[in-house]
């Protein structure tokens, strides 16, 4: 138990992503104090510090979409962690399965410009 | 491009989770100002802020070990990225493929106790 290793924020925080251990899906990130590490070590929960709140939650506490944690690792510098864990339903409170459902435009073929796809286009037809 | 939808910290930052597009491992997380995000749009190359140095760094510019951006996403607060790259090298400044190599104990056999250990032991002689 290396929990000397995590450095927390200047606030006592430090960031948990959190993975599906199963389809290594990245589905949230939250922040944890020292307090929540420990639970979520103990009861093998996902537990987190609300920093709206400013209070302790499990996740799913409420809702039921507990997370059940298998692995926690943290980063060369310990300031972040990762819990790999097996969800009882979606992370997101949106009901998405991840917080992490919308994209910024970034493929190339999304940023083609109207010309750029008719003459893709054009050479597809030549092609034929 | 929802650029409008990003919330950056007092500090001006976003944390970004960065994570391999093909294997889907967690790879590291660093920060964004708007201006690290606005160049990792458009030149596709992970780019960061870092904290320490007060200045933008394109991931792998010294070591070689950049990142090609395939996707970013953003969470439903708009609060936190997820880059999905292609890693040109490890991510990690130890030489490790991800900066989460090391884990706290959790997982039930490391938890056993001595005695746990001898009767499982026991029951698996006995079955033979």
């Amino acid at each position: 138990m290396d929990l000397e290793n995590i450095k927390y924020n200047e606030a006592g925080l430090v960031p948990a992503i959190v993975q599906d251990y199963e389809t290594r899906q990245v589905l949230m990130m939250a922040w944890m104090n020292e307090e929540a590490l420990k639970l979520t070590l103990d009861t093998k929960k996902a537990t987190f510090y609300s920093r709206s709140r400013q209070a302790l939650w499990v996740k799913g506490e409420t809702s039921g979409n507990t997370q059940a944690v298998v692995k926690i690792n943290y980063d060369c510098d310990g300031d972040t962690l990762l819990l790999q864990v097996n969800p009882n339903g979606p992370a997101c409170h949106t009901g998405n399965t991840s917080c992490f459902y919308r994209s910024l435009a970034i493929d190339q073929d999304a940023n083609l410009g109207n010309m750029e796809i008719l003459t893709m286009l054009y050479d597809l037809i030549a092609d034929r």
